[in-house]
């Protein structure tokens, strides 16, 4: 998963030498021309052209992306166009001939790209590199402009090369042998949003001029500060590093040191990286009984513990004074006590608030009771712990808790059924009594990732845009903020308690983009101010035990401006939850997701 | 791809420090009871039992094998019956607890598995391994009697270990996840056509008793080489090896050390070998263009080239005189010539026979004329050769050839069409002149290959059992001998050429087993005697340019002694060639493979 950086030149004679030179300079992939148009289309003996057998297959594949020839298939000068195809198509022939399945880069310059996205089509055996400016430096001055006319508008789009990219990976129907490479341009440094629109694109890789470099005091090649910064978002999201320079740059060794140390400092390297963008389908703990495995990953979690842990030591200092320290028990029922991590949290508060406590631990997977069996005869021989093999909804306690502690919560918040359980363990508690957490929320926006897109089609079933999946996303772009969608209290004393919810969000694409379905996040308050949360805006530093959600629209482009309401609902029946989901928009509505839960709910019993 | 060495040891209480021990003495998995069974139904507290948190979740599957408890889940007392499946489940579910896809083992002990059946049906989160006797030592008896009624071979087979592990497969229809471990007994030797039968299962592991371990004269463990020979096969297709042992053996590194040793005698580590058991469409040689990976691979076979460069040697001999070496020119034509391997094959020939040659390389694939060019332009700059960029049965030639040289074989011989090429090309031939090849013929046999069963169930297409496979084969029982079944000579001068065929061949099951498919295997004559063969019985040594073919059937039990005639068409029309197969055998013929071409066909044409 570490990027590569890439040395791109033009002129070049020898490929194998060109290819030791980069090397030499710490760089492990070439760009240059193909350089097919050498060669007439029938060819004879005496046609001057390089072989094949230059380079062994795998060189061939891994190492070298080929440039093709910058000829305008869109022309509209029809005998161009022919040549122009002809030279492009023969080009692409000999790359698919030297690359079982390797990369060939070619240059977007305007919006018109039909005839491209026609070959594009017909020729994926290997990568399709777009390579398209990062901004059109004439844009600028279009853009914060509040009185721009509709003209001014189609104008701009016209001159936006996310647009052309846009328009030629519609037509290319996303196919994700398509990426796009973006070239970062000395003259014109990009916005903010600009950057972040396209960490939602499939990107291969930047382009970065030489001339982008400056000198620093040691006469080193450098980058600005603020060029580090967005060269750092990219990598952050996988993107490979080209560096585009003349033949008689003798700096190169300079560019590739930087630019490999900036990989490693912007590389985020967990273990848990393996996942990004992979769809999961939500676990049930409710329905299933969890593994070792899965487990094992939540207990690594270097901060919710120490939450929860502060959680329950503020709740006992506060219900039990310091004068009643030593005579007041503090009963506490620990629902869902999995392999312990819970309650060793329960006693390290206890110990540091000084307070008395029993704990209950109810656990409905009898495999997690083995082990929680062994720590009771262990590590919690002196403690005042039992440990009951039920499902909470069933369970007779021998006495009323003053805390449930629980942590039930899913990537959505209530996804995994807290609001039902934690309703029916309400008969566990006493009439003061309290639980951590008392509240959870969850929360949505509208985002573009074509990846997530891509991997949804991939997938073998016919209900797949009717799932929500648990994702660890990176090529993400947030089309707006998130907003709070349903809320949840505990304990919920209503008489009749509904846990049905349905509410519209109302949002606006900040720029244009495709919108390719919903993120969605959730907080939870543990007690008074202590919280958890993956809502991007707050997200608890260091915290991985929760990965985003995401729910799948079927792609459509946003004007910038333009307001996208979200309709959701939270359906309950004897058996089973599940989510539907719908854009309810001018013109018209989009697609509703999931009805009835076709393709996804989540069981409120095992089976 | 390397095989792992496992310790199985009973009566282990500390399985972290079992890990230990073994992997201080060099094995890299340990095999033991899961002792699920010292917990009762409901644990309490005070039950003793060890915790999963003793091993992490990545150690619990890799390093971990458990032996589930003998008992007997299809007792005919019903009581006996209950507490055997109780006990089962209750152990399959605290290994799929702690193993996220790990495995248990269980061992068959006799014919009757129907509810173990069922139970692994149910539970195949990871993998079952049913472990079996090589061979019933009873059975021994009932080997080689001419005279066995009805009645004593039934008897015999129910008693016939590799019919136990039949039964099941088939009742958990052929499950992926259900791989067999063989256990060797030190007194009972199997038969080669035993083992032979064993090779076609899919086989995890064998058993070794460290009984059958012999000491040498420096009174080190070894094994007999007849036991040396039997274990190599199976490490050949790639099974690992367990060694089963009492915990107060001290001799288990030099187990290990043996075992280890074989597996690297063994273990052929050819970079081809990634392709093993991978069902590849045959490549289309005429209907598309090669590229420079399967060119590259093709060119660096050791032995083929050498073979044709004999052949043609031979040729340039018999046809040209020594008194008429430095007159007389022989023309040969090279139809399909790649990047050039078998030119130079020509060009050494003709400087070993020292005889003149002009050599015209005929190929249709523009790219790799590319190639060709910049060759003759170098290599065979002082050559009298000649490029055409044409296909040869559209090829007007200058003159007429003493010799065509082609390599148009398929590994069934004329799958990519060499009788179609050959006999358009024979307009470009001397009336005296010759064809390298002359002959070509494809051999087939029935074959039992649990794995290329399920690998074919695996593909996505509705028509898997319609199409022929290109497959390197190792886990493979051949039924019965290869035979000949279809031959091409060249050149073909008949007036009216047909090159359909239909041919039925009768093959006799030489043990009970399952007929998965159909083996398909070539030979070719280049010149007199100078042969190419894949036949497994002819196998030209060391070359490794084609895999055996694979035509699927569905899946039937065959008798020791059972014919099974197969009837298999090579049919031709306009535009295409294509196989049909079937079993056409009393009671009664089997399914009717890619009827009209409906699975697979051979364009004869470029589209």
């Amino acid at each position: 998963m570490v990027a590569y950086v890439c040395l791109l030149q033009e002129g070049i004679s020898n490929i194998p030498k060109f290819i030791e030179k980069a090397i030499e300079n710490k760089y492990s992939v070439v760009a240059t021309s193909i350089n097919a148009n050498m060669l007439p289309f029938e060819p004879q003996e005496s046609d001057p052209t390089y072989p094949a057998t230059v380079l062994g297959a795998l060189d061939w594949n891994s190492k070298v992306i080929f440039t093709l020839s910058d000829v305008n298939v869109d022309s509209p000068n029809a005998k161009l166009r022919a040549y122009a195809k002809e030279v492009l198509l023969r080009e692409a022939n000999w790359a698919e001939h030297l690359q079982h399945s390797g990369n060939v880069m070619v240059s977007l310059r305007g919006p018109q790209n039909e005839n491209l996205a026609a070959i594009v089509r017909s020729k994926t055996k290997g990568n399709w590199l777009i390579r398209v400016p990062i901004t059109n430096p004439e844009l600028a001055t279009f853009e914060h402009r509040k009185d721009a006319t509709e003209e001014d508008i189609a104008k701009a789009e016209a001159i936006d090369p996310w647009s052309w990219w846009n328009n030629l990976r519609l037509a290319v129907d996303h196919n994700p042998k398509v990426k796009v490479v973006i070239e970062l341009n000395d003259s014109d440094r990009p916005c903010k949003e600009t950057v972040r629109r396209w960490l939602g694109e499939p990107i291969e890789a930047i382009i970065i001029p030489s001339s982008l470099f400056i000198r620093n005091r040691s006469n080193y090649a450098v980058l600005k500060k603020e060029w580090q910064i967005i060269i750092g978002h990219f990598i952050a999201v996988r993107a490979n590093i080209i560096i585009s320079t003349n033949p008689n740059d003798n700096a190169l060794n300079q560019y590739a040191d930087y630019l490999n140390k900036l990989i490693s400092e912007n590389t985020d390297c967990h273990a848990i990286n393996s996942y990004e963008h992979v769809l999961e389908i939500p676990l049930q703990p409710l329905g299933d009984n969890l593994d070792t495995y899965t487990y094992e990953i939540f207990e690594a979690d270097p901060v919710k513990y120490k939450l929860y842990q502060n959680a329950v030591q503020a709740a006992l200092l506060d219900r039990v004074s310091d004068n009643e320290a030593k005579s007041k028990l503090t009963v506490i029922m620990l629902l869902g006590g999995g392999r312990g991590p819970l309650a060793r949290a329960v006693f390290n508060a206890a110990e540091l608030a000084q307070r008395k406590v029993r704990l209950y631990i109810i656990e409905k997977n009898p495999n997690a009771i083995r082990t929680l069996s062994y720590m009771v005869k262990t590590l919690w021989a002196n403690k005042d712990v039992h440990i009951f093999s039920k499902d909470m909804r069933e369970f007779n306690p021998p006495e009323l808790a003053d805390i449930l502690v629980s942590e039930l919560l899913g990537s959505f918040g209530d996804n995994e059924l807290s609001p039902e359980c934690l309703d029916g363990a309400l008969k566990l508690l006493k009439p003061d009594g309290i639980s951590i957490p008392y509240k959870s929320t969850s929360y949505i926006n509208p985002v573009m990732s074509s990846v997530l897109y891509q991997n949804t089609c991939a997938l073998p079933n016919a209900t797949a845009f009717d799932c929500g999946y648990v994702v660890l996303m990176k090529n993400i772009y947030h089309i707006d903020e998130p907003q709070a969608l349903f809320e949840f209290m505990h304990p919920n004393r209503e008489e009749k308690i509904d846990n049905t919810r349905c509410q519209v969000l109302k949002f606006t694409a900040k720029k244009n983009c495709v919108m390719h379905g919903i993120g969605g996040y959730f907080d939870t308050h543990l007690y008074k101010d202590i919280c958890l949360s993956i809502n991007p805006l707050t997200h608890t530093p260091g915290m991985f035990s929760w990965f985003s959600m995401f729910f799948p629209t079927q792609p459509r482009t946003l004007k910038e401006g333009q307001t996208v309401s979200i309709k959701f609902w939270r359906c309950v029946d004897a058996t089973k939850v599940w989510y539907e989901w719908q854009v309810v928009d001018s013109p018209e509505d989009w697609e509703h997701h999931n009805i009835c839960g076709i393709g996804y709910s989540i069981r409120l019993w095992t089976e």
